[in-house]
């Protein structure tokens, strides 16, 4: 089982939908029950196929084998510290991009002391296994079940198994491919991709995707 | 004519040679006259039809119309306070992606207090057009001119005719493709994704570039 937490919002129900197209079951989780109920309801919808229920984010947590973040960088200190014990030993992917909108400016990443917010999920939680993955994947394309996804899935992580686990289960959404991104440090880069790319998405009116060509 | 200061070097080796070699004048500059003009010959060396000349930095700078920045960031500050009035009303393109390693980590992005070094160049140069570019495309792959590159340039300016100079000239190196990255704080995300691939490139064992996709 995996488990989406925030994912009511745009990324997390489009990584949730694919994944559940794919074959695996998947808890959408909210802080509120009755809203992962009603986006699990939605989601079921496109794939009328696919394993999809709703849950609070620490039910959602506690029954999932692998645990999304796909929650904006503001909720990450709260719910993290809540969900200590359910998170305990297992595979969290921080998919948050930390970013801020300014007008005439666009996008700008925002500062994280630990250095990324995969960094900061890892000191929040140091008996779970936490991968930075997904950041620059565009939310619109994904919740469009229709639409062939384009860009790499760059995952970073200090834990080879949790690593692995998610180089596996990238390439189950069609056209995403896996990129050993190296170590957790590195995610900082990738986070910083995601505000790029939203800038360059409003001057060409694309959802951009990145490669990393040559691998 | 385009000037690579710091063009001894492995970056500025490379993006002259395939510039010159694409029809333009272009002069290595150095902080020593003698070192840059046996890098041009060692260059003219690899492509003979080319015009390929060396100077001294200030010499290099006061003879083109646009200006590579190709030196560490270590050299920044000092270079541009020196030569203010060479690069008055010039496009110069900021190559540098500041860098640190350590044993064990890999590559990691040097904080810049300005954002990036493209950055802190315009505010060393307040008269200059600062353009952030090819930062991330491979020296090595550079500077073998039988080898294909991939990978985009990905452009930020805040002076729009100095990113179109930039953009133009990107496509005279074969496959190289300009995406516009918008302002140059932008500049920030694009030099912190050149230690991640040096991060990469040493996990696969290749000299890998990045592509936006779906542009």
């Amino acid at each position: 089982m995996l488990a989406f937490l925030g994912g009511t919002g745009p990324e997390g129900r489009g990584l949730a939908l694919r994944l559940a197209m794919a074959g695996e079951a998947v808890v959408i989780g909210s802080r509120d029950a009755a809203r992962a109920a009603n986006a699990a309801e939605e989601l079921r919808a496109l794939a009328p196929q696919a394993k999809i229920e709703g849950a609070a984010n620490a039910d959602a947590a506690g029954s999932a084998d692998a645990v999304f973040l796909t929650f904006p960088y503001e909720g990450q200190r709260p719910t993290l510290e809540q969900l200590g014990t359910e998170l305990a030993g297992k595979t969290v992917v921080n998919v948050i991009a930390p970013m801020t909108f300014q007008r005439g400016r666009g996008a700008s990443a925002v500062e994280v002391e630990a250095g990324s917010a995969a960094q900061e999920a890892q000191e929040l939680l140091p008996d779970s296994l936490v991968v930075g993955a997904f950041q620059t994947v565009s939310a619109e394309d994904l919740q469009d079940p229709g639409k062939t996804l384009e860009g790499d899935v760059i995952v970073c992580s200090d834990h080879q198994s949790a690593k692995d686990l998610v180089m596996g289960l990238t390439p189950k959404i069609p056209n995403l491919r896996p990129v050993d991104g190296g170590i957790l440090a590195n995610a900082k880069y990738v986070e910083q991709i995601t505000p790029l790319l939203v800038n360059i998405n409003r001057i060409y009116k694309v959802h951009a995707g990145i490669k990393v060509a040559g691998v």
